[in-house]
């Protein structure tokens, strides 16, 4: 899944280069191209699907440039990640119905690589051995606010439980009881199911949306696909995946793994999630002196020199034609910011 | 004046494009334009000199186009202002040994100029009347620690006294302490005195720099002048005309005035010189959003995006390749960041 804007990583995701196209940890991937090198070892490189906004075409091809264009699947408009999930399974199943799926955003980091190749490789079997819809979830390292959490239930297998219930981001307070609890996880949006079982259980969600798809189950995996798409697409629910689906089936389990994973879908979880030097600052690309500033994270363009005295815990991110400066503990406010440039600038900054 | 490289404002003033040539508050004329244009009505143009170094012999004539390029002395090295002052002296004597001269920086602001003006006319009355070394006295309005002041003695006409002391930077005790006197005004920088007063001067308190210049007499106002400087310039001391002639002489006067004047020495006096908005931040050239935020100055290439959170009383200087970030009150150590800069990265960020 590669549409998304990434807008809480504004200025640098912007609309027309969202956050999974950049490097953001300057080693020269973007976070698709992390995404996508993850994936190889585990997934014949000929079945991996791209969904992503049309208008993100030409990037996904110049940064996956042996994905074959035929694998990339565009979106005509944004509509959250159940209707992306949806179309994704309908023309899987078109050309294997027996298929097996993971489903992943691109823009997520994951640092143990090899315990992530040991957990897929054990979901893909559970998923071939039981009708389940699998997601996976995240051990939690602290009482993250900004997270969905997974209560776990019953076991079924060492470390593959039935899920009691997903809660939406909880404050403070309850974030702890969660953690200290051990019942609960991070909601990673990382699944794994059969195209059957996914199918079938879109199709009591969702029925809707599925009347629709079943009107062109012809034309899935055909030249016709992408007219029927452009039709069809913009009329669905915008809904995700675990509203629509994950909340209400009953046959939802949860691996749980801890294989360091961050959605990095604020400036403080890249804080979090890069190197840091002596004075406790993150530098991306550019070059910082800094006076008597600490917990910093300072991205400019490459080899623009920032100076800093008096800054704590801010975020420092220079994009060119937009500069923030914002502290962290606001960053939840930066939606709001972008909100308001866009009100008063209309798409120039956006 | 125009040969400074004005350190205290990088990273907007650098080596390259000095504080002076720089088009500070957005009306279109740099500094040293709005100097000429406040000279031009009180000094025939073909009277004009400009010192400058020789480097920036492109930018004064790019600047102003209309002065003569014969009327810009090229100094070979930096030598501070007593050099500077001597060989601008000895080259109008070559022309006119009966000249009135008035000595200015290129870099200052002045916001009354009507009341300038007759400030000036009335210096030039006196000192062509006087044999006199004149300096403008300003009227402080706030006990300033960075400018030098001037200790007035005895009244010789209405609003021109003779000078009893120079004093350098004080304390702020002390600079209270002068206010609060009246006895004490600002060390403009600008002086009036007719060019057989300065050369004597010069002659009695720099007698080694003369006795130089001395053996080039013919030279001066004649093409072999410049040759002359190239090679006298450079073993001049590097010496300021205050510490070298003004503090010395007995025949220095002041001529006590208020006309609305800034040095524009530090990003906080362009602060100070700058109108605000509703929330006290002076925004020049780039659009400012600001959450939570009081008392900064922003300062960013034509039409970038500033959007800030939770920042009081900082200087934000965005000059393209370098970011500075710097509280108010910590200006003073900007030029020790630029060492430190020079020494980590050569002259890349000078």
């Amino acid at each position: 899944m590669c549409g998304g804007i990434g807008s809480r990583f504004w200025p640098y995701s912007r609309s027309g280069m969202p956050k999974q196209f950049i490097d953001f940890f300057g080693t020269g991937r973007s976070l698709l191209q992390m995404t996508y090198d993850r994936i190889t070892p585990l997934v014949p490189r000929e079945n991996i699907l791209v969904v992503t906004n049309s208008r993100y075409s030409d990037l996904v091809r110049e940064q996956l440039p042996d994905l074959d264009p035929a694998r990339i699947l565009l979106e005509p408009d944004r509509r959250n990640t159940a209707p992306c999930i949806a179309w994704a399974a309908y023309h899987i199943a078109a050309i294997d119905p027996e298929a097996s799926i993971i489903v992943t955003p691109s823009d997520h980091l994951i640092t143990n690589e090899p315990v992530f190749d040991q957990c897929v490789n054990r979901g893909f079997e559970f998923i071939e051995n039981n009708d389940a819809l699998l997601t996976l979830g995240i051990k939690p390292t602290r009482p993250e606010t900004g997270y969905g959490y997974i209560q776990i239930g019953r076991e079924v297998e060492p470390g593959l439980l039935k899920v009691k219930t997903f809660t939406e981001k909880p404050d403070l307070e309850l974030a702890k009881v969660f953690v200290e609890s051990g019942e609960f996880f991070w909601n990673a949006g990382i699944f794994m199911w059969r195209v059957g079982a996914i199918k079938a259980a879109l199709h009591r969600y969702l029925p809707d949306l599925c009347s629709e798809f079943d009107k062109g189950l012809d034309l899935f995996g055909t030249p016709g696909e992408k007219e029927f798409i452009d039709s069809t697409f913009p009329a669905c629910p915008s809904i995700s995946i675990d509203f629509a689906v994950m909340e209400k089936a009953d046959n939802v389990y949860v691996e749980c793994v801890d294989f360091g994973w961050s959605d990095l879908g604020t400036w403080g979880s890249l804080f979090e999630n890069s190197p840091k030097n002596i004075a406790s600052n993150v530098t991306q690309k550019c070059n910082v002196v800094a006076y008597n500033s600490t917990g910093n994270i300072f991205m400019a363009p490459d080899d623009k020199l920032v100076v800093v005295s008096g800054m704590k815990d801010f975020i420092v991110a220079d994009a060119g034609d937009v500069l923030l400066i914002c502290p962290k503990t606001e960053e939840q406010r930066i939606r709001q910011m972008v909100n308001d440039v866009q009100q008063r600038f209309d798409d120039k900054y956006m």
